[in-house]
């Protein structure tokens, strides 16, 4: 970020008065240009004992499986964008239970928080929209396991298939901590049952 | 937004190729700046049968109560930022519980989603940050009802003082839509127990 939305002139990188991180500010107009985390919203659509995934026809990740989900617009909801991704990705109208929210992964290296959120297929009139190669219905024993796009999907799917031998669904949130080796751990922070 | 962050050329409101929506564009260099929701996460900490409330220093709603809350940052994850508002704003030093995420609110019309998560004050010494007069406990029949800052920790406390009752506090997640009157309405949508 170099220069000012709203008057062009330099933004320098500095501390404001009262505030303990550095923001860059416009010297001339003095607006502080604030940068927050986003939050990406999907869902775990589900028709009878399987679940739809999307091949992914863009990068990064292009060629792998993901369960539906994108970024969270200005002016909807967090469940509505996530019924918006899934219809914009897989074509696919679904009915979300009462109790969906399921998982949220916080992913402070890249400033993003995961909501996922359980859902049924109304029909299986699905079709890959724009950004996806192809959509399917997997059952546990087809998933892909090693063909799975990010972690947070993959994760998501685990304890989708455990809790589903139990049938409840407990909120879980989890941090994604990216290793020195690259390599990825999810942790477990919270949850709304003991276990 | 009137100029570009990188070049400083105008930037243009439309629809980008295979996008749906409006977005600010540079047409010189092309880049497309994205506005989306921010999250705003605090903590209900609880001291024996009273929680904590702040007295607001700031606008708006300079005077009312509320809970400690901010804008959560880049790099850190939601708890993180929770724990971390809650020592600028109240001074207070906290532990969370293992499942202590319990309230989401989306604000469509203000492009937030709220994050509350339950704590418990590990010791008396907290005290007012620059951005609050006063920070108290309060026992339910002494919480300032009339006082209260914000729906959204009027709606978190009155949740919590009703699973106090049963001691379970599931994941609730709600909507808080304005009417044309300008009252709100927080309609609850997701919960992760049936009632």
């Amino acid at each position: 970020m170099k220069y000012c939305h709203h008057c062009a002139s330099p933004v320098q990188l500095r501390i404001p008065d009262g505030d303990d991180k550095p923001r860059h500010i416009c010297e001339n107009c003095e607006t502080v240009f604030y940068q927050n985390p986003n939050n990406v919203v999907g869902t775990l659509p589900v028709f009878e004992d399987k679940v739809l995934l999307c091949k992914r026809a863009i990068e990064p990740r292009l060629g792998k499986w993901t369960l539906p989900a994108g970024f969270m617009e200005n002016g909807e909801t967090s469940l509505e964008g996530a019924i918006r991704e899934t219809a914009e990705e897989a074509g696919a109208r679904i009915r979300v239970f009462q109790d969906s929210l399921y998982t949220l992964f916080n992913l402070p290296r890249i400033n993003q928080v995961y909501l996922f959120f359980r859902a049924e297929l109304l029909d299986l009139n699905f079709e890959p929209g724009l950004e996806s190669q192809e959509v399917a219905l997997f059952r546990e024993q087809e998933i892909p396991w090693d063909e799975i796009a990010f972690p947070v999907v993959k994760s998501t799917l685990e304890h989708f298939f455990q809790d589903r031998q139990q049938e409840t669904f407990p909120v879980r949130m989890f941090d994604v901590v990216h290793g020195t080796d690259r390599s990825i751990t999810t942790t477990l922070i919270s949850h709304s049952h003991q276990d």
